[in-house]
């Protein structure tokens, strides 16, 4: 579309009644969401692996129910193949007549920053998994299921990161499956036209989460340092801001203006949210974004020496 | 950098005397650039699955060779893991006292176009393998090899496809590897500047090759109607833009108008090679890309009723 006058128009989803399906919906990000729709009058079913935490999860969202016919429910689940992650839809599905969906949120991953030389092969394949296959796999089961059903108007959102558009230093086993969930989503919100789905995905900042507290573990200093000026957002703002991009109908959603710049500078053939307001902001981030650089660049570099001799002190060129 | 004009006095990259490792080196754009390397006096160690192939090729090579001191060899090796990547890579590396190469161009993949619903689980796993890990799993091995032997000046160069700037219908087993790929360039431009270890990617149109026979065999009519309009190139035409690109050290590299102006659409944080012509095809391909998906959507938009009863005879409603 080239302008969006038509999305002024147009009545936002309405979460209410609607039956949404959350992934990583124990903690973080997928818990704030699945809370947020409960109290607007969704039925919720959220997915983890951790059943002690699901329990206090839903416990959490009862609370918050604002009708006694909402049907909440958490099911324990890995979603890192294709047969589980349409076990686990099947499951929560019963209880809505075997019914796809209406919406299903895809929030589950983590990332590992570290140095590239120093992961393993486990290490790389596991951010593949943490970070694409988590998602990918439910968005299949999810699409088949509704596409079998002929449940036109029904959504997918996946959720990304930053790092989906850009990437520096540190990020090697994160940005790639972040780049290629981007990619799936992109595909398939041209393709899933054809059912009448639509796909969507949510490019958060840094969220203040259990998972940003892991990553932080294992993140190199000077990775620290460069996203030192960074503001993040708390799951719950996180939350408010990709259901409202998300019920608007925007394609890439994002919930800050820093991701704003950076889609600005990374459309592809993405859809337009705003043609106009987006125009400045490509300005904007295409004078920035070599100045941003920079910065990182010179970071990077003047840390060459430490890091040369940091890999000395862990055994590195021993081998 | 902000502006490249430090590129127009740096002596450009001369293959001459080097060691270059090509992967995929038997067929199409992997051959072409390793007879292309030859004829400039280079050490070509080419890397491919069959021995058929390979021999045949080396033949070719071996006609192409401008001294009789340039070593050629060819190793049959499969690169979907990290130890056969690695033990390929080192076992070419014997007949250069066991040093790293000088420059890696990693040009093994292949793409499979068909419809989501449609693909199996072994579908997408294998696009991932041949798309992102058949590339990741040797850039991984050279890079620990170059840093361990602190080979400052070393050059990694990646293929990616127009397909890791954008997509549409058809691609949800490549485009995601294809993304990923170019975010694993990304982070390590980044990255391997700690070691001095420059990393390139080059996103090629369409190329004329055994393997674009092969993808039309899976590809949907619609998908190839979308494509219709798009002009290839010849595996030659793309290995001379290629080494033109990598030689001048393009961090992305293209080699088709089409695909500056998408690159120009979607440069993320990555460094950008003439800020000046960028910004007109920023511009071109900011008003041109929405025109463009009008005519993609339409073309999905118009195939849904043909599409449904073609997965109807395919019998995908009955399970």
């Amino acid at each position: 579309m080239l302008f969006t006058w038509s999305s002024f128009f147009k009545k936002p989803w309405n979460p209410d009644g609607k039956h949404c399906y959350v992934t990583g919906g124990s903690a973080g990000l997928g818990l704030a969401l699945a809370k947020l729709l409960v109290t607007k009058g969704a039925h919720v079913s959220i997915v983890a692996r951790d059943q002690g935490r699901l329990d206090k999860s839903l416990e959490e969202m009862e609370a918050l129910r604002v009708s006694p016919s909402q049907i909440l429910q958490a099911k324990s689940a890995d979603l890192f193949s294709a047969s589980h992650a349409k076990e686990a839809l099947e499951h929560v599905c019963q209880a809505h007549d075997g019914q796809a969906p209406d919406a299903v949120f895809s929030c589950a991953g983590s990332s590992k920053p570290m140095w590239f030389v120093e992961m393993t092969e486990q290490d790389l394949k596991e951010g593949m998994d943490y970070g694409y296959w988590v998602q990918a796999w439910t968005v299949y089961a999810a699409t088949k299921m509704m596409v079998r059903q002929g449940k036109k108007g029904a959504k997918i959102c996946m959720v990304c990161s930053m790092l989906g558009y850009m990437s520096f230093a540190g990020y090697a086993s994160y940005a790639p499956p972040k780049h290629a969930l981007r990619g799936l989503a992109d595909t398939l919100q041209s393709e899933l036209m054809l059912y009448d789905i639509g796909v969507q995905i949510f490019f958060p900042p840094t969220i203040y989460s259990p998972g940003y507290e892991n990553e932080n573990k294992s993140k190199p200093d000077v990775v620290k340092e460069i996203e030192g000026t960074d503001d993040g957002l708390t799951p719950d703002q996180a939350a408010v801001g990709m259901l409202k991009g998300f019920a608007r109908g925007d394609h890439h959603i994002s919930a800050d203006l820093l991701t704003d710049l950076f889609r600005a500078g990374t459309r592809g053939s993405a859809p337009r949210v705003n043609f106009i307001v987006e125009a400045v902001y490509d300005f904007i981030s295409y004078v920035g974004t070599p100045i941003w650089r920079r910065g990182v660049d010179a970071a990077i570099r003047g840390h060459a020496r430490a890091h040369h001799q940091y890999l000395e002190d862990r055994g590195f060129f021993k081998i």
